[in-house]
């Protein structure tokens, strides 16, 4: 799959962060960084731009805030082929302290919803397009929008100053018959307007990277994964499948290979992320993973069935 | 996905044992047996009928072999939903050992094959059909297979008493393109003759979940799997995953959530499969994981980048 429209951004840092609440040293970051800019990757999302009122920055780790000094030290030295996005959260986020692009190393910034919260995330588009910023929207649960919401939202964001609108499968509940039907209505929606469509899958079915691939044969032209499928609970489409299928001469999974065997193969003897049967549970019952990360964080982390059972019990009484 | 014709075959044992020289104590085997029959599994492959003069049973466990007494003791006392099958290679099985399907428990008698084997395949298909026992082919590495080549194979299979002809991604280096065009091949040429078009996906590059869902769309009705997606080098189609998406009433997902926490989490600390970077590298570069069991095998065993250099030169040269 050659498609020249096409842009990879990598989220290792920023997604893989929700595990261990962002505390990646810095020699990590640098090298993760390092990888993809060798691998020729488009954008790399170091992390969140979150006001250090709503997280403590005792508790939580420098991509939590991705403070500009805090980027420039980590960027500083490597050869830079890769722009860099940061991510906001709707009410999290002090745009009095997010400098104009021009005294940014910050290319994008995107703007994670629910389908709910769609007006204020306009709002937050429009502030930072005009601070200079390329400008994504992605909407995230997307497996529990409803599709005239949906139609209404993709009719506004139709409007605003964006590079792309994306499809986010964060429980990892979509199968690809309802990929193709979600991606089809975001192009009929954004295509003419020249927004884009993306993709950002978890990969509790274990089908992050089938799930993309289906959204790339229907039009979806910005692409999420994470080294090694690093990201909260099951993780998300692992990059270097990613990268191997698009087959665009312009990446190298070298450099990918590398920092998995030197960095991510410890972490994960670590902290835990991937096809770990609790997640696989919310994936299959369309739940957020809280569940599965509680029960995993407890003793009884490996029953599965009996998880099972309580959520479905749980999910009837509801 | 609710299809009446689809049946569901697991393949746990004789998949999984590809890792372990199948050896399985009979413990082992009786509970997975249990599992699937208790979770309304169609059919279960319990093994290969190998001939002992082909393989030492000093060396390989019981399901290498899978005589009589040994069947009749692994499902004793058992109640029996579940229809047992059987895998036989060319050239690897003792047609005189094999009894008459009215002196057997197994059902169903399935040949491993590749594309150059076809006209040995059919022979054996035959024997076993006059035996009285069902019988598919199943066309192994698929992946380096001709389109010419297989139409003929699939033309001359089309002919034979066959419940099923499959698709076998044996280097899990499929996409799902790829997937679409060999099933509707497989179907044009088998349906009309009443018979129908299996799929067996490996999972290299996490896709057997993905690209199983995709042969069913295109009309594929005899679907493999295995317990956690046990099976040599990455595994196959994780069969918990493919209940839950089928979501034929007659399927129950406790059975398998509870023999995966008891007894393949347990398995797997001891062996390994799933994705492990040289067998998602041998997917992506369509190759046998030999190299990459090889590689795992030895101290090299987490050198991604320097095995993929290898590989490709490798491949170059040849």
């Amino acid at each position: 799959m050659f498609r020249p429209e096409i842009k990879v951004v990598d989220c290792t840092i920023r997604d893989g962060g929700l595990i261990n609440d962002h505390q990646f040293d810095d020699r990590f970051v640098r090298a993760v960084f390092k990888a993809i800019s060798a691998a020729g990757i488009d954008y790399v999302e170091l992390g969140y731009r979150a006001s250090k009122n709503a997280f403590s920055p005792t508790k939580f780790g420098s991509p939590k805030f991705c403070e500009e000094d805090y980027l420039r030290k980590i960027i500083d030295g490597i050869e830079n082929k890769t722009k860099l996005s940061t991510m906001v959260d709707i009410g999290r986020v002090d745009l009095s302290q997010v400098p104009a692009k021009k005294d940014s190393v910050v290319s994008m910034v995107r703007v994670a919803c629910y389908i709910k919260d769609i007006d204020k995330a306009i709002d937050l588009v429009n502030h930072f397009a005009d601070k200079g910023y390329e400008t994504t929207v992605n909407i995230m649960a997307i497996s529990n929008a409803l599709t005239p919401d949906l139609d209404e939202a993709l009719t506004q964001l139709a409007e605003c100053p964006l590079k792309a609108v994306y499809i986010v499968d964060s429980f990892g509940a979509l199968f690809s018959e309802q990929i193709h039907f979600l991606v089809k209505q975001f192009v009929r929606h954004l295509k003419p307007k020249g927004i884009e469509t993306g993709i950002h899958c978890h990969n509790n079915q274990q089908l992050g990277f089938g799930n993309t691939i289906e959204a790339i044969r229907k039009g979806a032209n910005y692409l999420d994964g994470t080294i090694y499928g690093i990201g909260r609970a099951a993780g998300n489409c692992p990059l270097e499948l990613l990268l191997s299928f698009l087959k665009n001469p312009k990446f190298n999974l070298e450099p990918i290979l590398e920092v998995i065997e030197k960095e991510l193969l410890p972490l994960r003897k670590k902290i835990e992320w991937g096809y770990i049967m609790p997640y696989a549970i919310t994936g299959i019952l369309n739940q957020h993973p809280r569940a599965a990360m509680a029960l995993r964080a407890g003793k009884d982390k490996d029953k599965y069935a009996e998880f099972y059972r309580t959520l479905l019990n749980d999910i009837e009484l509801t």
